[in-house]
């Protein structure tokens, strides 16, 4: 197995900064972009963080596929609602600048929703939701992507593994923050097991066919994965709902791209992204002060519960996450050695030495 | 294995009213309490339906344990929202009358979310998402209820099936309707299988110490129900998560009770069950026409897509139980012989008799 390499969180994000700006990303949006994708590697989500630099970002705005100048517009506006077109900017900075105009509206108005149209992977969906924590906010973000999931019945990937991501404040706990894709698993995962030569566990994805399948080679070659919930009989049409769910608001309410149209990365033209953004003032409907108690107080309740035989703690979601974030900002941000040669080998395209100091490196198991 | 008894839905639908009525329900109210709890029927959601009239609603009001009065007071009230106190009224009066109140808001606003405490059951979310379908705007509809759900890791019961509805419109096509509980299956569905003395799937519901088992009477007898995804390996916490969120929403920023607090039929004191409620107007953000015709488009490239090997054909989240109704309507509503006797027997005690015409009565399998 490859070697975990640890880095200095602040040694990455200059790196990233600059090697977005060699893209003629502008300072400050390129401090956005190298900040969200960051944050998915510090949250311990490193499928979506700096191993897709170049094939989701610097291969496309090399080709020109991306617009560096994120040049975003306002189709519709309203006191708690904005509809924005992303220019076909980079999906992070349309991504932050959506959800900080409708925290801006929510301030004033008490709610905001905002949709987003020809936009691009955005990123770890959490981040945007986060935003509004600061503020005593609920956030909400969510966005349709390239097709990898099945519906119910059918056969072919139609839908994208289209995340659900909110984040709620609570008092002296930390904050709820689920981000979760409705796929069962994201397709890296399947590739994890590929690369280790492991089957995949019954329900995670089905052959070309539609046949449920344990071998991982035959869902990445003209398969394609379950919704949350898997079969029938465990109910995957509800996962199949959610996707669903999130692909209308992303995708159909804001006139991008849905379902089968989703562009994929690999893809010469636009991606026509689409996401939806919501931000909720708590003290519409109670005090901050009572909502963070009643948080704390339920928090507590769930993780004093008894466990089930066998397990040693129950979480709550994004708790996790925080943990990571934490331990990695102190002791490096571990990235496995052939990200490491990416970004070695992005970096000398884009003209940035990635000549960064290793804090440690260590052989892990699969 | 018992009969199916048909009945014309007008004659159920003028019998509940009747019922409701008998409790000192005023008659806008029964109407109204009719026709969510028939609806339930209609849509083929029968644990929902008339099997709960007495359980549920008839013997808690003749306890006083529900007021028949409904006194809905407002908390808190912005453009956008409303906190409401359900005075512990019928839930299905206060979700339509919470619900009516969030569409008149988003009419002027554009976007409402009304968020309830002190309420009971209210039988069917997706009865109020879809009050927002002939306003062309979507309609949000959440609800917790008693705790019969384990978090993911742990062994004890704390949070309800918790559902989540959603409607939205479409053209030509029906609309897509999303009414799922957060867990995989509702406890009916296994006290059906325990009936039928028949194992029930693998990851539906965990026994007293937190193992997965087949055995019902080990779910129904101080077990508890998965979340949707069910185990770990299928990433039950996703489910977890939605279960959760939906509580939140519900209970905490309703200051409503929450979690293992929510009061069960059985219980001897108020339930205080919350609920919430969201409307989104369409044209915030698109021409109706043009996301109509998308939807439209959407579902049909689902629908016509190549089915998975065994399959006869791709839904749409409600389109099954749009079929059902017309049918019902048309051909009378199906009730088990010992929901027929129940209701018999409930009416008596209420003073209203149940001699519906049948019919037509048949044998079906299990």
């Amino acid at each position: 197995m490859p070697k975990t390499i640890y880095f200095r969180a602040e040694d990455l994000y200059d790196f990233t900064v600059s090697f977005f700006k060699r893209y003629h990303v502008a300072d400050e949006d390129a401090r956005i972009a190298a900040d969200v994708l960051l944050s998915a590697d510090l949250r311990g989500v490193d499928s979506h963080g700096l191993i897709r630099i170049n094939t989701y970002y610097g291969s496309r705005l090399a080709k020109g596929l991306i617009d560096p100048a994120s040049p975003i517009t306002t189709l519709r506006e309203s006191a708690v609602s904005l509809a924005l077109d992303g220019g076909n900017g980079l999906g992070q900075v349309i991504g932050y600048r959506s959800m900080q105009r409708c925290l801006q509206k929510a301030n004033e108005s008490g709610l905001a929703m905002v949709t987003v149209c020809n936009s691009n992977h955005y990123g770890i969906a959490g981040y945007y939701a986060m935003m509004a924590l600061p503020e005593n906010m609920i956030g909400i973000s969510l966005t349709n992507s390239q097709p990898l999931v099945a519906p119910t019945n059918g056969r072919n990937a139609l839908l994208g593994t289209n995340p659900i991501a909110v984040a709620i404040p609570a008092g002296k706990e930390q904050p709820y923050v689920l981000d979760m894709a409705t796929s069962i698993v994201p397709i890296g995962r399947v590739s994890v097991y590929q690369k280790a030569g492991k089957p995949i566990p019954e329900g995670w994805g089905i052959d070309k066919n539609g046949n449920v399948t344990e071998n991982p080679d035959e869902v990445l070659e003209g398969g394609a994965l379950l919704p949350l919930g898997g079969t029938e009989v465990m109910r995957g049409y509800k996962g199949y709902g959610l996707s669903l769910l999130v692909d209308i608001l992303s995708g159909v309410l804001s006139g991008a791209s849905f379902g089968p149209e989703v562009g994929q990365p690999k893809d010469g033209k636009n991606a026509n992204v689409g996401h939806f953004f919501a931000a909720i003032r708590i003290d519409l409907f109670r005090e901050i002060m009572d909502f963070k108690t009643d948080m704390d107080r339920f928090i507590f309740l769930l993780k004093n519960s008894p466990l089930a035989a066998g397990s040693d703690r129950i979480y709550i979601h994004g708790e996790k996450e925080f943990a990571k974030e934490k331990d990695f900002r102190k002791n490096g941000v571990p990235l496995m050695e052939p990200v490491v040669r990416m970004l070695q080998s992005a970096g000398k395209e884009a003209g940035v030495d990635f000549n960064l100091e290793v804090l440690r490196s260590v052989q892990e198991d699969f």
